[in-house]
């Protein structure tokens, strides 16, 4: 058993890793972070809403009991020395400062975006981009640190890079177009989505999501060369609105491949699609990378999203482009908040166990 | 005045007929019908619900009093010599016996897309494509009718025509690729949408939908070519979906132009658009065509799909796409049951008046 | 192993019953019973949809697939000899002439309201009233029957009625006033609530729903005098609404209690409230009859309607009320297609077997 | 004209002020103030977003230009010289210490909680209570201020007040017990109500609401005894919760009134109930106090809530209630941020100058 730290634990995808790592076959959380405000307090009182005595627990899951008396320290004091391994789910602005220091010492796996875009740092998703862990070798030696950072994607490229993968192996890709339907889960309780402004309605923009997919696709499908990734020439563009769901990310995709992909073909090819080793045995991997429904109706946000635990991205209604050359259109549907967050980078960790990455 | 007829008039999109036309300047509604099951009642007879004696009324305005008591006939056997106009709101299968017969005598302007697809068909929208009403007498004279059919488009098309046109224009369009989010009153009420398919959820099919929106697309930018339509060689491929919303489709559109055009210049060309001689002095032409609105939040279907009393089409986030040659890409709202149905329709007979295809 | 029938079985109810038996320890679904259309059919076919291909399931669990390839016979020829036992999922009209049909055979235990209000036949609610099963007896020797009917309660008196009873026990109820906000869910799907009447919305009204409260409490807490029951002595009085839920009632209720009861005693009384023997050891008994959570943000249906499986009733914001005499308000949610259909209907059938009601 | 101040002009109460009073024949905002973050700005500068320059306006009604170059000033330092009277529309803490400042020298017309509960303030509903306005005088005296502090109501107590009053003077009112079904906007924006919690979701405590719907509702229909208010003997109970609902309360209400009232005579009742002189003539009068409208699925708030302007109170469902003494039960729906906020206020003021407690 490897012992984790997770940082940010009182919030919403703080909480998601603490159901996902409960009762882990391989990772143990042993300690507990947050802001100063949380901080000298039990995780149970941190979570306690002191005027009405609630609990504020924010996943459907059951509270994980295990955490209850543990405490939380303040996340710029957290201790390196007695984890293996972080997983930090906080903004992107104090993941500037905090990741590196912790990195400094053990590995560090984030939800945020703050290092994406880094040269010497790869989105890792399980299944598709693996030996892109490389990266974290010469990330290591180059900054100085004994762990490294390694964020997850976004959760709207996440669906779009895994449902991308296998056509780009199998065809190329040329181009993509996609128009989102993202889930309120998305933009997390602080305050998220007011409901006044999504009832009845759709929002048409969330800003800095479009470039995050566009410049995060071409990196997770781009491969290695030599100590760096070279990116995946795909031009990507896309439109990322906002609708009435909780959970789920929903995916308008029109991809044009180079060699020619004809719907049976593009069908056959994504349910071939395994992951293979890289997923193969992790405990979190799901049983399918991508499950297609041929029900023209599917896939939809709350029927799919739960596929395999949260960790299968479905697909649908995949037919002929007649605007794109060699044109394929299709409809996913992506846990935002399971494959796309804690999960994902729950799934990350056991590959970069499994892979030498992270010592155990 | 003119006397119409308002075929369909129990149904939702015949009570917006009734609405658009109360207090109108030009055409009076003198005859209503329905099914066999209302005929031989009082309108307001037939939208009573027996058993709680409640009126079924469908429209956010009020119910018209002038209809409550006139007789509602029978859809099939409606004289056509009391009156000067037919408008029909009936489903497709019926349209395609009943339109033939009304248009015998007289003119029929539909919402249904029974004969949308044939040759001597304009699909009109004023201020897009008002020349092809000349089709009008080729059908006529083809047909041995004193009057003819011309529908209204999709629901869909509507807004997605209107915003292409001053493009199209100005620069050529080559080819649009398009994702709807649409609102649940297009599907209207037997039974439409149900509740429970569509609540925290996306359906990412519209059945018929796609192929009706690429075809009209097509014919509805063309040009008259002697006594026919020739279409406009403009690729078109789209994916509708159904959100929760009421009123409002959302259009995520990309474009890709014949001429190089910057978001700019679009931004001016759609504002200069005003569907000029076409539309100027109807009385139900909206003030603006098209209302560009440059807040990044907007436009959204709750706060925009009412401008200029539903006849405006609202664009925003217009912006280069870097996926298609010379591609554009934006969002646009455009109601769907007001423009996109009833009003636009009557929008339609108030240019067939002037323009002498309607007599006065 | 006892046999039985689902009949409805291509309804969301009756997918609930195939949901609810699979796997079960003591009940096997053998035959599978719908309207005419779907006669003559492998399951599978009748409820997949013919244009489409899709399969028209409608619950949260996957489609049974034990069930797919078993056929449909007409609910009307549905031969009673080879089974044990019938579980209804139809309306209450074609429930009036099958069911008696049905229980001239076997057993019926049914989620219609077509036989609740006949003098002899109980409404059994496990825990709640497991002694009316004494009326099955008398109810079969009147009918000159093998087998009886037994229905389940209304979906919102289930939940009303199960909080209602220790109270009941330990203080006496003199009235009880209750407003509920009823899940879509249990308007079925035909078509039930339409999407564009709910969202947004409150609808007031449920017709027949309120006079289906008032009389069952009533029944459900009344004793067995002799061979009848004798309905408990208490007003009841509520307003039935519909929100813009999936699952799930939420119910207001105002309790004046005979002998004093402060909200302590009350949360003490409930969480005490075990259902005792009459459940236990039953395969689909809950857990807990009622949950009490002092949150006071719950219960809500989103949260709480699932816990213990659905079949938990939850309360929360136990307080004093100062209008009425010895006045106790609290909240509650039930799970309406849970509890309050076909799992608390074979709870019912599970209890029945094991007091020798139905023969194994 | 008489000159008024807006005090909290950015938020959504304030910019229903600038909407409400848009036009005004008699009353013209001459002054603007917010929070100190806002002061030192044009109105347009205060409520655009810096980092997307959208304007951030919240009522459907659009932006009023009148107000957009005026500018805002610190609510801590608006000089009360240059107008003639103040509308706050402010949290119940910063208006605890504003409102008796500006009160020292001007009129205060407040939607917020702070001084409601004194003894020396009324809490005016035109049509209701106008006589309680004679308070003022008291007011004045005793705290030696030229103006005075008189708020109106909280939004849920409004609707249920104005259908009890013409039953209180009619039938006499012993008890009222009230469940709530409340719109997302009565929580403003701060967040107000996260989309994630009430989506699919019922909220059923909405904190210190139900205390003040009690409190209230007796301070309403008391009357005045020598200088002060005797609080109406009536008890009052209920439970409030919040619903997927944008703006409109409704409201299931069980009363008991002193002499017997069949549901005819309480229909005649409410129908009668004009609010006579005290509203008559005013110009945000309602055309109607109370709307009764017999068909048993309504009032629906999404229907009613702007009948009349959102002015009138809609109010079904009026029948027999068979637990509570002379019971009686209906449904109302109220605009909350209408009637039950700024327009309200408005009303207020309009009474207010009419009867001369404001000068002009």
């Amino acid at each position: 058993m490897i012992r984790a730290a997770v940082v940010g634990a009182t919030g919403i995808v703080g909480q998601q890793f603490l159901v996902a790592l409960k009762n882990h076959p391989w990772i143990q959380v042993t300690a507990l972070a947050a802001s100063e405000r949380s901080a000298g307090h039990s995780y149970r009182r941190a979570i306690t809403d002191p005027s009405s005595g609630a609990l504020r627990w924010f996943c459907d899951e059951p509270p994980v009991e295990e955490a209850m008396d543990m405490p939380v320290v303040n996340a710029t004091e957290l201790s390196t020395s007695d984890v293996d391994l972080v997983f930090t789910a906080i903004e992107s602005a104090p993941a500037k400062s905090l990741e590196p220091k912790y990195a400094a010492d053990v590995p560090v796996i984030s939800t945020a975006s703050a290092f994406r875009y880094e040269n010497d740092v790869p989105i890792l998703i399980p299944g598709v981009n693996a030996g892109h862990a490389r990266l974290l070798d010469a990330q290591r030696k180059r900054r100085g640190w004994k762990g490294f950072i390694t964020p997850i994607p976004n959760c709207t490229t996440c669906g779009l890079a895994i449902t991308l993968k296998p056509l780009h192996e199998s065809f190329g890709i040329d181009s993509v177009i996609m128009t989102s339907l993202q889930a309120m889960s998305g933009a997390g309780r602080s305050p998220g989505v007011i409901g006044l402004d999504i009832l009845d309605n759709v929002i048409p923009f969330i800003s800095g999501e479009e470039e995050k997919v566009q410049i995060e696709t071409q990196k997770i499908l781009g491969r290695m060369a030599g100590d760096s990734i070279q990116e995946a020439p795909i031009k990507v563009s896309c439109t990322c609105t906002r609708v009435a769901v909780l959970e789920g990310h929903t995916e308008a995709v029109f991809v044009s491949t180079r060699k020619p992909c004809d719907a049976a073909s593009a069908i056959e090819t994504m349910r071939a699609f395994t992951g293979g080793d890289d997923v193969s045995g992790l405990p979190s991997a799901p049983q399918h990378m991508i499950l297609v429904n041929e029900d023209p109706f599917r896939p939809q946000p709350r029927l799919d999203r739960d596929n395999d635990g949260g960790m299968a991205t479905t697909v649908g209604r995949i037919r002929q482009d007649s605007v794109l050359e060699n044109g394929l259109k299709y409809v996913l549907v992506s846990h935002n908040t399971k494959m796309g967050a804690a999960r994902g980078a729950v799934l990350v960790a056991e590959m970069l166990m499994r892979d030498g990455y992270i010592a155990h």
